[in-house]
């Protein structure tokens, strides 16, 4: 299994090797993870969750990953750590007395 | 450094200490992950890529990376084995002698 | 010129005739919005506004019209004064005086 | 009833009014539709489509609206035209006799 350290230098490495940074300014990278995003959610549309394409469902996530590191790595975030902070600062605002089984206050996360 | 999997364990520990394992369906996991990217988007709206809050950027990064993970937990998928695969998969259709230095194909990645 | 209502009963008519009207339920309808956005914004990916395909942009941008119709019709209701409605609010939120020049409030519209 | 004309200058006027039009070039105007498309979808998030709240699809409709007339506006588009147009095309596509209560080729759309 490889880290997300070692993910990123493949992935970096890809982009690298076909002269594609010059198009990986932060906000069009943005813009292809939402876009990918949406490629994801088209394979549950008009249909209920468990009838979406398994298999397409793991390429189009990794789409999403795959930008998602790129951007990262553009801003030097270190991806285990943005999501422990998130998590730290999820757990402040949605304490478990308060939050436990609705979705009221969640759903504006 | 956490990895990957100590990562889902402690996204996945969140969701279920609130109870909020019932609201998270695949459709609507997927949702999620677009609105969140879509909120990270919107860090980059009416303006050029580096005006951007980079605080926000992380947190909403953070976001989607949380969704990213918590979906790949649902359907059991190994994060760095779907990347790898999707790179892959990838490095056949946009071969460095045909990919190098233009946009027209990657467009439609 | 077609008038909103005109357009409306084809654009009804059309999935009508094709018993699509059992996938349309809001949630799905507000979802295929969401997707053809987004493939609106992938001809614009990588590159500035002007290059863009405008025959693209038109057919697109269709498409998201087409949806925001068919989400209007289901709740039955009129576009035309739900925009009104809205414009009404944002002058409230946005005056003149306050807003002119600044994309800083604007931001969060 | 306002016609598409109407409602096209009325909200070209507010945008002129407040000097918006400086950052209304149509990647960020496609970006920002995409981001209200998103906030509509944010309603109907891990709940069944009929809990959404009707006054707030309302608004969220309007706002995706509004963009859809600006961008249409800066191309130049008539939007009747660009509808009726999308349909002729899409009639052509789905055809009654293979399209009917299938949604198969329609996620295609």
């Amino acid at each position: 299994m490889a880290t997300i350290k070692e993910l990123t230098d493949i992935i970096v490495r890809f982009t690298e090797e076909r002269d594609w940074d010059q198009f990986h300014n932060p906000k069009d990278l943005a813009l292809a993870l939402s876009i990918e995003a949406s490629e994801l959610n088209q394979l549950f549309l008009w249909k209920p969750a468990e009838q979406a394409n398994r298999e397409k469902v793991k390429e189009e996530l990794a789409d999403v990953l795959n930008y998602a590191f790129l951007l990262a790595d553009k801003y030097k975030f270190d991806i285990s750590q943005i999501i422990l902070d998130k998590i730290q600062q999820n757990a402040k605002k949605y304490p478990v007395s308060k939050a436990k089984g609705t979705a009221k206050k969640y759903n504006e996360l």
